[in-house]
């Protein structure tokens, strides 16, 4: 592991073996659903990691903000899915893209939206590719099936401006649940809420092609997916402890780590206070409320093999103190982790985590590096 | 302000007549005690805000990396402290600034780290110039005044290789206070632990002519600081409601902002759903356990005035919902928040929502925008 100590440190470290693991993992389930696999690239924001989920049969990308979707386009992805919905200030920005070539899916869930998406089209002779939101379970956006709302959509969308592509849907409250039964039973409401649209819009006489659901949590416990054409997911890629925490993947699956180097003891304490704090972990406390808290990340040694019991218990902007949950008193720290020390840190969210640096190093089979950009912002 | 209209959204906007009455109070502060200021720049990393806070007369910067080392003394800055217990594997990195002609000081608070950089120093027959970090109240690193840790660590810097500057210290439990009285006592206490360290080191024989305290919450509240030379302090610049909840700054003092766009409703529960979600306010929930929970931030309309009750209930990575505080039922959100319209949202933790943008907007008192850039990275 000698290429690991010449990196500064706080690195983000993707383990490559775990993250092609992931990717397969998640292609082979699809595959075996036989549903179009629509990664969600805004957890790794990394061109060669979405490479590697086409390259293993994932059929174009959603982004969730018009920069992912302008930088993906500009490395050669074409189909693209924005899946937050669009404000009239940022239709003109989609136009841009589009006429430039790309295949951009954007999305409404409201009249106002869907109309000034559908008066930009009319007005510059184009037509957009749209899909409107459904909300499968209350936890954010989207209408609701059996909604006349949703038919008043369709119609101003097909009134010209626009191409009704479908409806989409995201059970993001799949991160609370943690049994294989409620998990699948939740799949199976998100499947059966976008299905219900669907046939709305049909039986209204609109088209419906596309039936589009997602997320981690759900896509891995679907057992049957009928009336539904493609499944997003994004934070499979690498996943992390909430993942681990709500039960579809262990912390050893996990791809994304923190590397990071022992400056300092409270040995009294039981504290080693190292180099990586909330800057390099996020303020991501998603395992707070699970059953095992993590605080801001759980420690592993160099290799990534974790170490029982430790965790991140807190953070500072470029401190962390990590200590053994157990209580005991665990004296004998500034030996066990000496001064200059790496170790690895598990983070809660890899998303959150992945969004405070701008590279990746990814770290292969063999122990060697490699340097893979990402990119932030708006 | 039909130049904010211009803006993609999420952006972060600094509020250029709040931050410069807020550099001023602090400095006409210090003056007032007689204390040299060296502002603690991880709050912004933005070199135009720094030049700012020396041109009203602070001496000096604090950074919490090296690469804001790299970046400020790229920039023109020359005196800086950087204010984490440096690891071996730093120390070449911060000779090489040295080198370069910077003004560099770094600390330890322990005989490892001590050391590696009087061995460095001496095997390159150079002296960096050093401090050591005291632990005024149990909060994070350093070491306790009355240890004879502190004079092994001494002895060890002046065997060559090394100058001990002085001894500095934080007392970041004053983040956990909201009382004056309490915060009164927590700097009398940073300084009289700091001062006693110092005596310490002078007793045995050692010089230390630099005596540094500072957090932004003692800062504002010590009321005579004998024997204490200089005062870091980072989050004044912009403040944030975690500081208007500890009592030093009320939210109309707050300069950072993220300007954001409604871009959906669920009516009946009263939610506008906007496009700053925790990418752009952070992860922080820093107001999470104080008497006024903001939950991911204030909103405020437009012009940056607070519309009282509503707050960013809850947060996913590209959303935010805001909801009214009080429990009313509120279903005429989207006539009073139309998509499309703009709010700005005041943070939690201005150094971590800084961190999620790669530039400010500067808006000053005529509503002109200048662009900023900050950095993140190691």
């Amino acid at each position: 592991m000698s290429t690991l100590a010449s990196l500064v440190t706080p690195s983000a470290l993707i383990d490559e073996t775990r993250m092609m693991r992931n990717i397969s993992r998640m292609q082979d389930r699809m595959n075996a659903l036989g549903m179009r696999l629509r990664p969600h690239v805004k957890t790794s924001k990394c061109v060669e990691v979405a490479r590697r989920q086409l390259g293993q049969g994932a059929r174009g990308i959603t982004v969730s903000t018009l920069k992912e979707a302008e930088c993906f386009f500009a490395a050669g992805f074409n189909d693209i899915l924005y899946a937050a919905c669009i404000p009239p200030s940022k239709v003109d920005r989609a136009l841009a893209l589009r006429r430039r070539g790309c295949d951009l899916t954007v999305i409404v869930d409201s009249m106002e939206a869907a109309r000034s998406l559908a008066e930009t089209g009319r007005a510059n002779a184009h037509a957009f590719d749209v899909m409107i939101e459904i909300d499968s379970d209350g936890h954010r956006s989207g209408v609701r099936a059996g909604d006349r709302l949703l038919i008043d959509i369709a119609r101003e969308l097909t009134a010209g401006g626009a191409n009704l592509k479908g409806v989409l849907t995201h059970a993001g409250s799949s991160y609370d649940l943690n049994t294989s039964d409620s998990l699948e039973q939740l799949a199976e409401q998100e499947r059966r809420e976008i299905v219900a649209a669907a046939e709305q819009l049909r039986a209204a006489g609109f088209p419906c092609p596309e039936v589009s659901v997602g997320s981690t949590p759900t896509a891995l416990s679907a057992t049957n997916l009928p009336g539904v054409t493609e499944v997003r997911a994004g934070v499979y890629v690498f996943f992390d402890l909430v993942m681990s925490n709500v039960g579809v993947c262990t912390p050893q699956d996990i791809a994304l780590s923190v590397l990071t180097t022992v400056i300092g003891h409270q040995a009294e304490k039981g504290w080693v206070i190292v180099d990586a704090g909330w800057m390099a972990m996020s303020r991501d406390r998603g395992t707070a409320k699970q059953a095992l808290d993590y605080g801001y990340g759980a420690v592993c040694d160099v290799h990534g093999d974790m170490i029982s019991g430790y965790s991140v218990a807190a953070a500072n902007q470029e401190h962390g103190i990590i200590s053994h949950g157990g209580g005991s008193s665990d004296r004998d720290v500034a030996e066990r982790f000496p001064i200059g020390s790496l170790l690895r840190i598990l983070p809660n969210h890899a998303c959150a985590t992945g969004a405070q640096h701008g590279e990746y190093c990814l770290v292969d089979g063999q122990g060697q590096i490699s340097r893979w950009t990402r990119f932030n912002g708006w």
